[in-house]
């Protein structure tokens, strides 16, 4: 009896698990790898962070995933490196032999070398962040209700938001909508109408991938919230309670969040392989690191062209490379090839508040509360786990119903550490 | 005008809460402190350390409550110390003045000067407690899946817990459940037939409070359930990877559970009062502190006795002093005095697994499948929040059809700081 092939998958993330649902019981060993015990959906992040969701229900166990797919398991461990000679990866648990790899370790927050943002803002990439982004906040306004120097208390309730992206435009809404809806209720010695939520994009326009109409709306309706937008503006420096823009302007704020880059997780550094900018590692056609047909680099980490322009590094390039690589490996092992992987764009949505959001798809524009439906479906429908479905969904009804988000808890406070 | 007499009510445990809802809209200022911005409901702990409910469902915002109990305010702070000379009570966000103070800070855990068992026992008291225990438990089948050695394989899945009170007894159940039902799906490549789950009590009976019929009924259930109940045996020594009995018994366990003993908070220690066993302070029969009628100390730090007997430090205690406390002030301020405080008895309950828990109440006595619904039906009528009694219903409903605990997430690696 031969031994069945090995693959390896590194990271579980939007193209991880698929390419592990594409490979699942067709004969082949495979070992799923991650650092983290579960698949995070990282879109509704932001949630979390504005008390909305509990943290638990945007995860789901990997080997409860597992369980359902057969010929694979679960490794848990964080990836150092690749030897691609002994055709091997080396974790913090010990050597994995493969016979086909596939990459896709994500992207980590990008602050374009700027140190002291960095060492003060906060982003939101993993399951921890949101937590420790919700605690902030809410520590915020208990310090803002005992604050007597009128200044202090403004900028304890002043949020300055970096990037127009998805991330940034969600977020502001999400945070605008938690004061103006939730925390004014709780803090009635607060006059928090004096609250200010800033976005600051570098460009002129927010969501740069939507459509003119779209982006319009997008801006008129934030501002309607009262987010100030402040679009060709960029934060040069920034302090625990200070951030300061390209021009001077200095903003008193205690809570900075930086959502105005990515880049390729540390991995890509270890690969021996030339990258492009933000750290990605250029890919053939079929998604294989050039000169190993066996390794595929998949998601954010991998820079590919299509049409003269490099893929974005968002989670529906992640899904569909994440199934290519799959059905790659298996027509290797049936001795076919694929056509070169191209990605279909199925377009793009983002929500901005209560009944209003954007989306472009099907060639078509939505906006307002059709988007804002056909947002909060498709979301339930990618949220991995059913149980976690109706936690998602009946947090959202509760807050559509009665402006009520309950995980306002601060589970943390600051500067104590956790054990 | 005169100003309105104020309240503190330091502490929002089980008692607290039910003093502010007593106080509250009764032409007083009522000021409620605590360290935490939640009311943690802690007799549910040990079903979010055992992958069974999410965290946030058994917190709820102390602010999301006052916002009913009008002429309430909330006041972020731990408590330090209190000046019965100014009277105010000293905390960490300053000095708050009091006309009547109502003291209930809980207890922390017991371990009865045992500090090897300190440093390496686990044990549920805060909310963080329970999730770092669930990370533990899951982290240690992480690491036996991957261990060669046997013996040391075995350790990792042996878990001891000491004390037999009802804590011991449904953190015991829900464990081996944990294990046999669901762990043993996401391992099929580990024999968690091995794991072990020893439950140590000092004394020859477990739930000594209970009548006979239903601690004989608890112990067959439990080792029914293969968990190993040593009766008459107590913890003497600690390890990382060991637990020593009195009699040298060797146990090579990878995680030790304590929930042997309380004791008062350690606020306690800065009332100018002499203490009892478990540093409690002795009350007045109308719950206040001997020589200071303005100041009532409610809930487990409060010592009195009943019947020849002091009252035990659980919940249902707690709320009725909280009660009677809250009562007590109306009353003074009204120029009337109550009757001194008398504990009722409603019984007691405790869980044991799937359909299998032992209640005594009304004079009866009930087990099986009777007491399990009775005990889901209080436990969801004490939990504070419509929203979270729903997401816990859910999870419950949810174990009950599947066998399924989705709250399996490693949210935290070990020795990994949360900042």
């Amino acid at each position: 009896m031969t031994k069945n092939k090995r693959v390896v998958i590194a990271g579980m993330g939007f193209g991880g698990i698929r390419a592990a649902r594409v490979l699942a019981g067709r004969g082949l060993d495979v070992v799923l790898v991650d650092r983290n015990n579960y698949h995070l959906f990282q879109p509704l992040l932001y949630q979390v962070a504005t008390a909305g969701l509990e943290q638990e229900s945007i995860a789901h166990s990997v080997r409860a995933m597992a369980r359902s797919w057969s010929g694979t398991r679960f490794h848990l461990a964080e990836v150092a490196g690749v030897n691609f000679i002994s055709h091997e990866i080396q974790t913090d648990n010990g050597l994995l032999p493969y016979d086909y790899l596939v990459i896709g370790a994500g992207s980590v927050t990008n602050f374009f070398g700027l140190e002291s943002v960095k060492r003060h803002a906060f982003d939101l990439k993993e399951l921890a962040d949101a937590e420790i982004l919700r605690n902030h906040i809410l520590t915020a306004f208990e310090r803002a209700v005992i604050e007597p120097d009128p200044a202090r208390k403004r900028a304890l309730m002043t949020f300055v938001i970096v990037g127009g992206g998805p991330t940034g435009v969600e977020f502001a809404g999400a945070l605008i909508e938690l004061v103006h809806f939730v925390l004014a209720k709780d803090y009635p010695d607060l006059n928090t109408g004096a609250a200010r939520v800033v976005l600051v994009e570098a460009t002129d326009k927010l969501l740069a991938s939507m459509p003119e109409k779209l982006r319009t709306y997008t801006l008129k309706k934030l501002r309607s919230m009262s987010v100030e937008v402040l679009l060709n503006a960029r934060v040069v420096d920034a302090g625990p309670e200070r951030v300061v823009l390209h021009d001077g302007t200095v903003i008193p704020a205690h809570t900075l969040f930086w959502s105005a880059g990515v880049k390729a997780a540390a991995l890509s550094d270890v690969l021996d392989a030339p990258h492009k900018a933000g750290g990605r590692i250029p890919v053939e056609p079929d998604l294989t690191l050039p000169g190993h047909p066996d390794v595929y680099v998949i998601g954010d980490m991998a820079y590919l062209e299509q049409d003269g322009a490099a893929l974005p590094m968002i989670a529906p390039v992640a899904m569909q490379m994440g199934i290519y690589s799959g059905r790659a490996i298996l027509s290797k092992e049936r001795g076919t090839t694929l056509p070169p992987f191209c990605y279909h764009d199925k377009g793009s949505m983002a929500t901005i508040g209560r009944n209003a959001a954007v989306a472009s798809a099907f060639g078509m524009d939505f906006r307002g509360y059709l988007a804002w439906l056909v947002w909060l479906l498709l979301h339930l429908y990618y949220l991995i786990g059913f149980r976690n479905r109706i936690v998602v969904m009946l947090n959202w009804v509760w807050y559509y119903w009665f402006h009520e988000r309950q995980v306002r808890l601060i589970t943390k406070r600051e500067g104590q550490s956790h054990e």
